[in-house]
């Protein structure tokens, strides 16, 4: 495994592995990695033939009051990790050889990075955007890797590759559950034992909502059901739940084929997110 | 030559091309093809394996009260241009093909875009990176080909590619002149007798402006002795006559390396821009 702090080194093993005709799977992430991370790597390792890691916490996407400074940053432990997974080059730039200049031009995510997620965190989806197109360029990748965990990034990052041509696969990873069917995630330790005795309900209420759809194709009841659900099981608030299309998050209507079912809670003081894509004929698998 | 219409026949020809190791140049066009293009694909033929031109007269660049449904569009005589320059690919897509979706995340051309010819056409620059941006996607180009003539399209384009690490790099072909210094253009056949005697100061004072800049560092002066050469020399009116640095089109400085030196005037109802890109070290050339 290489490390690579710099755009030239990086672009002359890319070009190099392009001249060699070899495939390029891309796993971008902030570092500080956790199991989610290698099961993309893992992915990716078994999808193509040279496995491209970047770790760069992106400054662009983290708003004035957010912690990019305190963000966690150990790429020597990242390294220890990414290693044994056959991550073949680990790219960790600095922000100054990421954004040497400004020339002003933006990439705006728009509409779909107002709701869900995004309505707390102007700008996120637009810094998100700007560096991962900055990544797909530089890694020249024929497939990157995120998790289904963070569905609303996954959304915007697949509408600009669809929007804008760009010549590589998105492939999105399964959210890995408990066994309960609680959503994975580095916040569940913040879960007091009552918190987590309730939280599994975020995951039964997803099945509730598209059950209902599937069945009545009424996006207000599936919506009434599953929030009804999460009320009565726990002492939560819910955030935002809803039912959208997918990738363009916007309202169903009869011609969706695709579907986001997305919700955020509060379960105690922790805000945890679930989600579930789905299809139309999905319907099919449920009768 | 073949010619290809849809999005998934031209990926289809870029994937076996690039499986195949060979290199492709990009002649972005809007068609109608005149001697400035076929220049651009003499350029990219001599320099790559395979030439692709588009043509594609793109909706999002033309402001509402703009010549988008009247521009000419005759694709039988472009083809007969073409062939004979070596072009292997003449892309020509429909609107529908070229903008199926829309998912709302949109590029903001910024800063550069509000100043020189963008002032006037708000959107225009926005636009032309939005179907530049997909055509460097599709095609996979190696290099792309454009008239220094659209100085400042040039410059955001590049702005783009560097800021955002598009892989291929950006040929820019020189302007093409008359005997006299005049700027060849579509639109000198306007000029009146008398305009078209006066029209050289143009270029006349561009060599004014850049002579005086380079011996005295000064810019203001440099404009100044510039403007009152085309106001001396002609009875045109000038829109604009600016000395910014490149790509950038910004203030110039001390650090300035690379310039362009920009401008257009009516001379009688006709609107002639022109431009001058040069190096720092231009200087020495002059001494």
């Amino acid at each position: 495994m290489e490390v690579i702090k710099t755009i030239a080194l990086l672009k002359k093993r890319v070009k190099k592995a392009k001249l060699d005709g070899k495939t390029i799977g891309l796993v971008p992430t902030m570092g500080y990695l956790h199991e989610g991370h290698l099961t993309l790597a893992n992915e990716a390792r078994q999808e193509n033939d040279i496995v491209i890691m970047s770790i760069f916490v992106n400054p662009t996407q983290f708003g004035p009051n957010e912690d990019f400074e305190s963000y966690p940053r150990d790429l020597e432990r990242d390294c220890k990790l990414a290693e044994p997974v056959g991550v073949d080059i680990i790219f960790a730039p600095s922000v100054e050889e990421m954004y040497p200049t400004d020339g002003g031009i933006a990439i705006r995510a728009g509409r779909q990075s107002e709701i869900l997620c995004g309505a707390s965190r102007p700008g996120h989806f637009d810094g998100v955007l700007q560096v991962v197109a900055k990544l797909f360029h530089l890694s020249e990748a024929d497939r990157a890797y995120f998790g289904q965990k963070d569905a609303q990034q996954v959304a915007i990052i697949q509408t600009m590759v669809r929007d804008y041509n760009f010549p590589l696969q998105i492939r999105t990873i399964p959210i890995v559950r408990e066994k309960d069917g609680l959503a994975k995630s580095s916040r569940n330790v913040y879960l007091t034992e009552q918190d987590r005795k309730e939280a599994p309900a975020i995951y039964e209420s997803l099945n509730i909502a598209k059950e209902e759809y599937l069945l009545s194709r009424n996006v207000d009841k599936a919506i009434e059901l599953a929030a009804k659900h999460i009320n009565e099981k726990t002492n939560g608030r819910i955030d935002y739940l809803q039912l959208l299309s997918y990738p363009d998050l916007k309202s169903v209507t009869d011609e969706t084929t695709h579907f986001l079912l997305a919700t955020a809670v509060y379960i105690g003081k922790t805000r945890l997110i679930d989600n579930m894509i789905f299809l139309n004929k999905g319907v099919i698998q449920h009768v």
